[in-house]
C-alpha cells in the first residue's frame, strides 16, 4: 500500500478525502496545487506531508529560470517558505522543507545543479521515511504480545507516511508476527481519519479491525478489552509532550485511569527540541463547518452555531509510557532520554 | 418549548430525528406506532419515553372491547408488556408502564372505568415530570455561579423530558439567575443528540452554546475552560452507579483527572434499587449502520466494516460529585444517602 508515487519526475497522490468510497489518484504539478492538497487534507499525516512538500518544492523550483543565480535562489526560497506555512502543527513539514532549503543555501552550485540536488534530496527524504517506518515497526512490535487488542486513534498508517506507517506500522508488524492481533480504531471526528482511513487500510491488509465512535473508547477500556494503545505524533517537544490529532489527549487520560500502556510512535523528524514543552506548540484551528457537518455533506448542528475546532491537542509526557522512534524506544525520564536518543 | 402534547385525547410528538433541520410534529394513534417512534429515537430521553409510553398504552387500551373483564385485563397487560421491551436501558420506561399496570391490577373496576383511570394516570405522569424537572433545575442551579462554563453530553433537555429537562434544565435555570453562563455541548456520536438537539434548544432559548466533537472535551478541560459538568441519566443503581448515553463515562474520567465537579441530574423515577451496581444494568447495543454512517445519510467507513455500538455506558459512583434529584442533592456515600433521599 502506498499513498504517493514519484516516477518519471511525476508526483502522484491518493486523494484521501475521497476514501473509503473511492480510490482517486491525482497528479500534482505545481507548488500551489500541492499547498491546496495539504491544506484540504487530500494529502495528510505528519511524515507524509513532509515528503510530499519536498517534492512540491522541487516541482516548482525546477520550472524557474536558470539565468540569474541570485534570482533563482530568492525565488526558490520563497517557494519553500510559502509551503512551510501550509499547516502549523506537524513539524515534519518544516523539517523536510528545511532540508531542501539547506541544499540551496549550503552550496554555490549553479541553478541547474541545484535543481538536480533538490530532486535527489526529495527522493532521499522519501526513501528515508520508508526505512524509518520499518525500524519503528520492529521496535514497536517488540512490545506487543500474541492475543493483544490494540486501540489506535486517527490514522498513523501507510496513508500517513511514505512507508508502512508509524502507530499502524507497529500493528502491521505485530499482525505479521502473531496469529491473533485485534484492533479498535477510533473514528476520529471531525474528519474521520480513523473510520475512513485506518479502517480501510487495515481491512485491505487483512487485519481484524473494529470501528468505534471516539466517545466509546473509555468504556471499552473499562470493560478490559484494550491491552495497549499506539498513536502517532505531529510534534514532540524536548520534555516529551506530544501534539497529535485532537482526541489523543482524552485517550491518554483514559489509558492512565485504566493503567493501560500508552505508546507514541514517531520518527526523529517529529521531535522539535527548540520547544521545551507542549504548550508552546502552535495548534491549528480549522473551519467551523467541519464540526457543523459531516465532511460538508450533511448538517449535524443548527446553522451558524458556534463551534470550537482544534485539529490537535497536547498530551503531557506524564501520560506517555514510551515513545517508539526509528532509533529505539525512549522511556521516561523523557527530558534526559530524548536528547540522548537523538544523538545516537 | 415542548416535545409532546396531549390534547383532546390526541397524542402528538416532535420527531427528534429530523431536528435541527425540520420541526416535524406527528400524531401517534397506536401502541405499535409509539413503539416504533421510541425504537427509532423519534421520541427519546429517559423521562420522555416514560411519559410517552404511558399515553401509548392508554391509546391502545381504550380501543379494546369492554365486553369481558378478563379478556380486557389480559389484552391490556399484553399491550403494556410489549411497550416495556422497546428499549432496555432507561428504567423510566418500565417505571411509567408499571404505574399503568398497577392501575389495572389493583382494582376490580369495570373496563370503561379502568380506561378513564389509565388516562388520568398517564396525564398525572406527564404533569409530574414537568414538576420534577422544575425541582431539579432549582436544586442544580444552587451549585452554579455566575461566569461558570458548563459542559454537557447528549441531550438531557426539554426534548428529553416533558418539562424543562434534567441537566439542561439546570442550565436554563442558571442562565435565568446569572448574567454570564456559557455552555459547551458534546456532539454525541453516533446519533448526535448534542449537536442536533441540545445545541438547537439552547440556541432557541438564547443560551450561549458552543458545539464540540466528543473527543475535544478532555482538551477543553486541560485548557481550564470548564468549571462544571452536568449530565442526565438513564438508570441509577443502589450504589450510585449511572448508566447514561455512551461517552458519559469518558467525560467523567476526564473530569476526575482535571478535578472538575461532575454532576448527574435525574428524577427519582430513574433510580433502580433492585440493582446493586452498574454492571448489572442491561446496555442496549444498536445497529452497525449508526457507526458506519452519519444518520444513515453519508458513509463514514468501509462497507461491512465491523463496529461496536453500545448506546450507553456506566459511570461508577466514585467519579460522581453529586446526584441532583427532585428531592434534593445526594452526595457520597451514595449507598447510604440514596436510600435515605428516596424515602423523603
Amino acid at each position: 500500500m502506498t499513498s504517493i508515487t514519484f516516477k518519471n519526475n511525476r508526483l502522484r497522490y491518493l486523494d484521501q478525502t475521497q476514501l473509503p468510497l473511492k480510490e482517486a489518484w491525482k497528479e500534482c504539478s505545481s507548488a500551489r496545487q500541492g499547498y491546496a492538497a495539504i491544506k484540504e487534507l487530500q494529502v495528510r499525516g505528519a511524515p507524509l506531508i513532509g515528503v510530499f512538500a519536498a517534492y512540491c518544492a522541487w516541482i516548482e523550483i525546477q520550472k524557474l529560470s536558470e539565468r540569474t543565480d541570485k534570482k533563482f535562489l530568492k525565488n526558490s526560497l520563497a517557494i519553500i517558505d510559502t509551503l512551510k506555512t501550509c499547516r502549523p502543527t506537524a513539524i515534519n513539514l518544516a523539517w523536510a522543507l528545511e532540508r531542501m532549503r539547506t541544499i540551496l543555501t549550503s552550496s554555490t552550485a549553479a541553478p541547474h545543479v541545484l535543481k538536480r540536488l533538490l530532486r535527489t534530496e526529495a527522493i532521499a527524504i522519501h526513501q528515508e521515511d520508508i526505512r524509518l517506518c520499518r525500524a519503528m515497526a520492529e521496535f514497536g512490535a517488540s512490545l506487543v504480545k500474541n492475543n493483544d487488542t490494540i486501540l489506535t486513534h486517527c490514522n498513523a498508517g501507510a496513508l500517513a507516511t511514505a512507508g508502512m506507517g508509524t502507530a499502524v506500522g507497529v500493528i502491521y508488524e505485530s499482525a505479521r508476527r502473531y496469529k491473533n492481533i485485534k484492533v479498535y480504531a477510533d473514528e476520529t471526528r471531525p474528519l474521520l481519519q480513523g473510520s475512513r482511513l485506518t479502517a480501510w487500510e487495515l481491512q485491505k491488509s487483512g487485519v481484524e479491525v473494529t470501528v468505534i465512535c471516539d466517545n466509546m473508547a473509555a468504556y471499552l477500556m473499562q470493560l478490559g478489552k484494550i491491552n495497549k494503545i499506539f498513536v502517532g505524533a505531529d510534534r514532540i517537544t524536548a520534555n516529551g509532550d506530544v501534539a497529535n490529532k485532537i482526541g489523543t489527549y482524552g485517550v491518554a487520560v483514559s489509558a492512565k485511569h485504566h493503567k493501560i500502556p500508552f505508546y507514541v510512535v514517531a520518527p526523529f523528524s517529529t521531535f522539535d527540541l527548540t520547544l521545551q514543552k507542549g504548550s508552546q506548540i502552535p495548534i491549528e484551528e480549522r473551519n467551523h463547518e467541519e464540526v457543523r457537518t459531516i465532511l460538508r455533506k450533511v448538517a449535524t448542528a443548527p446553522k451558524k452555531i458556534q463551534t470550537w475546532n482544534p485539529a490537535f491537542d497536547v498530551t503531557p509526557h506524564e501520560l506517555i509510557t514510551a515513545i517508539i522512534t526509528d532509533r529505539g524506544i525512549i522511556k521516561p525520564p523523557f527530558n534526559k532520554n530524548i536528547t540522548a536518543a537523538l544523538q545516537r
